[in-house]
């Protein structure tokens, strides 16, 4: 089954259709759907967030959710993929990333999907900035980044 | 942030109504949503399916469930629950079970969510019959259930 369908690959300003991305991953063959979504909270580290914008090199970050989506289909035994990040501005509350994944038994679409968020916050050229209710924030790299924590081993 | 919520648990005969259930879990202090759905896939071991037909002992399944979710708010730190599962005909590519957990940060809402599906195929009182192309299902329990299990280690 592996291959055969086109994932769902996408960096968009517009809001996530999430009715639509569940829809893309509807297939007769699955008895599983796991679905993350990733929304803007209203807090960190004890600072009141109004929303996030992210940037991202676009022609880069689409090439490596279809790598991350091709390493998954390569340790997992799956059906439909998709992927979708929002730049810009993401109101708390509202989503900037969603993956969703069917696979004949569930163990699949529910590791898979773990693994593709996983990989997109460590290894995806997205980067964000959150907006405080005191003043302004400042781009950065995600935490889990490995290029940054590759930074932070070397000498 | 656990226990604050009171948990959607259901067991119903009606189509499961997935945006519902999706909107159920949002929270403006959530940064992950993670969702499970279970379907009715067309094929099992070589026969095609036409549909799943569930039971329950629905007053006993729905206590469990709210079991399963206070078990899971033990073990890992959410803000908002469903688990709610269809019985009676359910036709291929719709939805019989789905999970949906909110949480601060994802790792809580992806594992919590691997759990409490895990748990509901081991040991909630609902079952289901297989209904062939050509000719009739049994009832069974699910593979996976400890109570069955527990039966196979008797002497």
């Amino acid at each position: 089954m592996s291959n055969k369908c086109v994932d769902l690959v996408l960096i968009t300003p517009e809001p996530l259709d999430e009715s639509k991305v569940r829809s893309y991953v509807s297939d007769n063959t699955a008895g599983a759907i796991s679905i993350f979504i990733g929304t803007t909270r209203n807090h960190f580290n004890g600072k009141k967030v109004l929303k996030l914008e992210y940037e991202a090199y676009t022609a880069m970050a689409v090439k490596q959710l279809q790598e991350i989506c091709n390493d998954a289909r390569l340790k997992w035994s799956l059906c439909k993929m998709a992927a979708v990040h929002r730049i810009g501005e993401v109101p708390v509350g509202q989503p900037s990333v969603m993956v969703a994944i069917s696979s004949e038994h569930r163990h699949d679409a529910i590791s898979a999907v773990s693994y593709v968020i996983d990989a997109i916050k460590a290894s995806t050229t997205i980067w964000k900035k959150e907006v405080y209710e005191d003043g302004e924030g400042q781009w950065k790299a995600n935490k889990e980044c490995k290029w940054l924590n590759e930074d932070k081993g070397a000498p």
